[in-house]
């Protein structure tokens, strides 16, 4: 009876304090500290760890992503056929509402060029339309994209949302599948990326998609927000569409590579508001208490929630 | 059967235009092209207009403000004794609550920190709150504070408003009266104000009230956001408890002068946001409609709606 933590680049102490908290009988160790006896461990609590560590458990029943995007397991076709749970928890669904809704009301609210007027001591009130004029579209409509959805039509915004199913969300207008991603992008003043990272999501938002956004809108150009997975956009395209005015502004949370290097174009790009994945942090406390039900359900004979569909990839 | 529109500082041509078009049979003129046969008038649409054009009307039957305000109309004592009409819109309700739930989230999210640290391409995440942990209070509970309070309390903050009476807003714990002030005070992490601007209120948020907000937050130090009144700060106090670190960030929409002089404190203070009054702006459509129905309605027997009480001031 033995969890496993496995991660990379995240300190996997604070997470095996609180398991050890949690299953105080269970015998809770750290890779690559402990290698041996792998035939003991039952789960692994994996961040970015290579699939290797999970293949050298023979017998694991279920592997727990310990961030919300579960592209860092799925990315690697080595993975063991074992159910991989993903966090559905509402304070990370919180935290992403909030980081999706500031960032949508800084360029709403046109607060970059007020920045630059306050610099240069410049009092210039600028024509504002009304939340009502602006629509604000939302690529992923799973948990996170749905609730920021909420949010946005609850202040008043046009939403809609594209995934590739119809869905049905109170307030928000649903886009389904490749066909009618035209017609959202054509809709959409203000793009948000919450799609999960998939062999079809890779690289999407490029110049090409960045200018089928609305030019028409009561904004005076389209803006792009990622707070999905960096690998979700061509970040030259980006850097290019914010200078050369297909972009009016852009939030990026997310990159490629992280952290950003500072060789990337996009430090210098325009009207871009940069911040190091930090929209949506998982809490500690909350998501090992959903770790903990959910194991403790699955010995029970229940069934685990939330799993990836591998073929879906998310 | 005339309507006399009067303003400082604004175009009274674009206001004319409109109530020409919901009131085609009526005269409609503008002060001070027009100021004879004020006898005439029955209406003034004001702001910041004089209390002699008003004396002037002997046979006004009342005055709609054109701003959220009525300091502006009721600081002149020489203001004949008419009903005054506040302005009560939706539109300008929901641009309200969308300025200061940008500004709460702005400090909440530590939007500054991150555009200091991009300036400097430095990739540092901080540790951040959850909005539950985050105590929001406002001074005012009105329309627009409540409406701002309830939008808040949606997106978790714990939210207090502080007004003369008892207010029974959902999600809005709420405080009366001088006697519970400080207390008011001493729980709030991030501070609204969207009181009126009355001799009770003029410069009530000075350094010695900043002084009591709570310090054992989890912001890590208090906050002031202003879209009332300017007439309610101390504008050399707020620069100075930003200083000082009395107040760890700012935001303000008004001033007691407005444009901000160039020699103002403000522009130098650290952690401030400065927009130039531009948080609600009255929207001449749907605010033309308010007072074109007001105006039938009130002439068919009936009453005015939203009529200041001069004892309160507001």
């Amino acid at each position: 009876m033995l969890l496993l933590i496995a991660t990379a680049g995240w300190s996997s102490e604070r997470w095996a304090e609180r398991m050890r908290q949690r299953f105080p009988d269970r015998d809770i160790q750290i890779w690559p500290d402990r290698t041996d006896d792998l035939a003991e461990v039952d789960y692994v609590l994996a961040w970015k760890a290579p699939a290797e560590v999970m293949r050298a458990c023979p017998n694991l029943k279920a592997i727990f992503s310990l961030g919300a995007g579960v592209d860092h397991l799925l990315c690697d076709p080595q993975m063991p056929e074992v159910p991989i749970v993903r966090v559905v928890d509402p304070d990370l669904t919180e935290r992403m509402c909030e980081w999706v809704v500031f960032q949508v009301l800084l360029h709403h609210r046109q607060h970059l060029q007020y920045t630059a007027q306050q610099a240069a001591r410049d009092w210039a009130p600028l024509p504002q339309p009304s939340a009502r004029e602006v629509r604000v579209g939302i690529l992923g409509l799973g948990v996170l994209g749905a609730r920021a959805g909420q949010a946005l039509a609850g202040l008043g915004f046009q939403v809609a949302g594209w995934a590739r199913g119809l869905k049905a969300v109170d307030g928000v207008e649903s886009f389904a599948g490749a066909d009618e991603l035209g017609a959202f992008l054509e809709r959409t003043d203000i793009l948000v990326n919450l799609l999960p990272l998939t062999p079809e999501t890779r690289h999407l938002v490029d110049h090409a998609l960045l200018s089928r956004l609305a030019r028409d809108g009561a904004l005076g150009g389209p803006v792009f927000i990622n707070a999905g997975r960096g690998g979700s956009q061509v970040e030259a395209d980006i850097a290019r569409a914010l200078g050369d005015g297909t972009l009016t502004g852009a939030s990026l949370d997310v990159f490629e590579t992280e952290p950003l290097p500072a060789t990337s174009p996009l430090w210098d790009a325009p009207n871009l508001v940069i911040s190091p994945h930090v929209a949506a942090d998982s809490d500690p406390e909350a998501l090992s208490l959903y770790i903990e039900e959910q194991i403790r359900s699955f010995e029970a004979g229940g069934g685990l929630r939330n799993v990836v569909d591998p073929a879906a990839g998310y």
